[in-house]
């Protein structure tokens, strides 16, 4: 089956905001088994919604419009679908009395009249209840042809898609489609891509498909079965496979799990904590341990050290080594870990000091040259990183190196 | 003129990438004073990728391409376009030399064959040098109608649009098109549009449009005209209307200067430094401060004290504090605040401290109330919000107010 996304905001053509919908809407589709072939996006316009809907319906069988459910008279995605599909509008009695209860619960305020434009869906459609807003999802059936309408902010339209347009989708295939992600640290995208070209180029059922992000790379396996069971047994021999093949290097086979989520995971299993001390990160890779909700567990303080007195004064880094080796080395990095355990009396702890440029660097130390320290339980690992990106990419590629080093000495440590 | 473009990349349409190229071009173009409508992405296949650039050129003055200009067999983009605009390929010799220049240069290695096809260009194209790749950009005009052909690289397309694209098109027009970019803080984006809402209606030349970001509001200014100097003419009574009711919440009237970038524009000009001490943000503050190449002279150390014990040990937090207030209250951030900035021995100190979420709320506390110290040389002062996003976004959002406090206080002590 194909599918494909119409994108309704004016705002988006004027780059007022970056399209996420449309990606986060492809990979789930494509975990789905579903075929996109098209994407597009149009303003707040009937004339022209109203032409891009008949072309995807010409092409498609299923089309996901996102945006323009919102309460002004701007918002005309569900009344020019009801027109293409010649259908009228109606009161849903259930949703006026949800955008009430949502009025009600959170924002603690009068509902305006607008508010219940929302509440007016298309004959025959089935309403799809926003756990997190007031516009209803929608779906709307005829002649083979399938028109799924969501809100357009993305903290409504992926908890719904997730929980309730998923399974639908899935329903309307002859057999379901399941799938897990295999996440890879510590190896790179073209690294990856050759252990499995292999598979790559004989897969059929299940499916596999990688997916480069920063420092890491996703593998998504997907089997078409008639129960989980089933899709479970198809996809055991590929999943032994490349956990024989990647092994420790996979940090987790859970959609949600974050590479800081698994290192969390492991100190927690540990009872280990872990510090920070940061130069050219500057709190970065800090701020992304934090992300982790309960982190607190792990991690009591940091040290953002930038001078060099304060890689002295807080971590002890030694002058000496400071004058003789410079900043950026293997020693101060070395220095930086250890000190930073101590001060901070944890049981784990990463050190990154580098050039994130554009200045500061030199032949000998050029731009991108950055040193990661882990200490985990007295014993101390540095490396040495290249990074040909520019600022922000350097800073962005050192959090996740570290990271990945540190889980990489905490499953060592385990074994 | 209108303008539209098409995304080519199969790895759009599975979701491996977020399209930002398209937002990019969105907000220039916009900027440049052109009006777009459409926006579409397909795969790399030829029938599709040939149906739709008719479809755009049927409909739109300037079609841009970006992707599908690499050197293998699935980049189809240039081929394509050429078959539409009824032209053949040549061997065009100065941008092989320019290939063969850039592999000496970035890649030290030898060029594959394959690498050739880049150097092949339709009959009649302009051809674009890359000055950070391989792939030229094109432009072909045929019976008042251009395509114009960008790499898919972002930092390949966007330096190529911003120093050669965007002087063609404003070339396009019989006038200019200029604009300025006027960054509001310390206001919201509601507030913002009912302060303007007369000069939004009653836009001509120049033309006023809000673009809401994280925290700040952005208005783009832009004005036709035949010269510069026309231009600046025609904007100053904008411009100044502008000054007029936003004063001092301006921060920038420059397109690439960030919140940041001001922030410690005002410290190095007041000879200051700053230092962060940060608990639920655990370091984000301090890393978007050290986004500023060079902020090395206005800040040496900083402090994540997610524990009370590292507020006390490491701020001196009294413990009387913590346990009469607890460690999410006005006492605490203002001890914190000046804690930071007694044991960096800096001018001015930035305290975080609050329930990020999901996590840790209570009815008195609840998720998302942060509370904000900030001292400048003697003085303190605390600021309490009140965040309704989920984690992430509370965390972003009280990076851009502390910053934003920051820089309020400053500008205070300037006056």
């Amino acid at each position: 089956m194909t599918v494909e996304f119409i994108s309704v905001g004016t705002e988006i053509l004027l780059g007022n905001i970056v399209n996420t919908n449309a990606a986060y809407l492809s990979e789930k589709c494509a975990g789905l088994g579903l075929s996109c072939y098209h994407q597009s996006v149009v303003g707040d316009n009937e004339k022209r919604l109203e032409d891009a809907l008949h072309l995807a319906l010409s092409r498609s069988d299923i089309v996901i419009l996102g945006g323009g459910l919102g309460p002004t008279k701007d918002d005309l995605t569900k009344e020019v679908t009801a027109k293409v599909f010649g259908k009228e509008l109606y009161e849903d009695a259930r949703t006026r009395a949800r955008i009430e209860d949502y009025f009600a619960r959170v924002h603690n305020r009068n509902i305006t009249a607008n508010n219940w434009k929302q509440a007016m869906v298309p004959e025959g459609a089935v309403v799809v209840d926003n756990d997190n807003g007031t516009a209803p999802g929608l779906i709307l059936e005829e002649n083979d042809k399938t028109a799924i309408l969501l809100p357009g902010p993305p903290n409504e339209l992926k908890p719904m898609f997730e929980s309730k347009i998923a399974p639908y989708l899935n329903g309307l295939q002859p057999e379901g489609i399941y799938s897990k992600m295999v996440k890879i640290c510590s190896m790179g995208e073209s690294r990856v891509e050759t252990v499995i070209t292999d598979l790559l180029e004989t897969q059929t059922n299940p499916t596999l498909a990688p997916y480069a992000k920063t420092g890491e790379v996703h593998l998504r396996v997907t089997a078409r079965a008639k129960s989980e069971e089933e899709a479970d047994a198809l996809m055991k021999p590929m999943m032994d496979e490349l956990f024989h093949r990647f092994g420790d290097k996979i940090y987790t086979t859970e959609e949600d799990v974050t590479l800081e989520d698994a290192v969390v995971e492991l100190l927690k299993g540990k009872k280990m904590t872990v510090t920070t001390a940061e130069s050219c990160t500057a709190g970065l890779l800090a701020g992304r341990i934090m992300n982790v909700a309960g982190a607190s567990e792990v991690y009591e303080e940091g040290y953002i050290t930038y001078a060099n007195r304060a890689k002295s004064k807080l971590l002890g880094v030694k002058e000496e080594t400071l004058e003789a080796y410079g900043a950026v080395s293997e020693q101060t990095a070395r220095e930086m870990a250890e000190g930073a355990a101590k001060a901070a009396g944890a049981d784990a702890a990463l050190a990154v000091t580098g050039i994130a440029g554009p200045g500061g660097g030199t032949k000998e130390k050029p731009v991108g040259l950055v040193y990661i320290g882990c200490y985990v339980k007295g014993h101390t690992e540095v490396k040495e990183f290249h990074f040909t990106g520019n600022r922000a990419k350097n800073r962005d590629y050192a959090v996740v190196r570290a990271l990945t080093f540190l889980r990489e000495e905490l499953v060592k440590e385990r074994s």
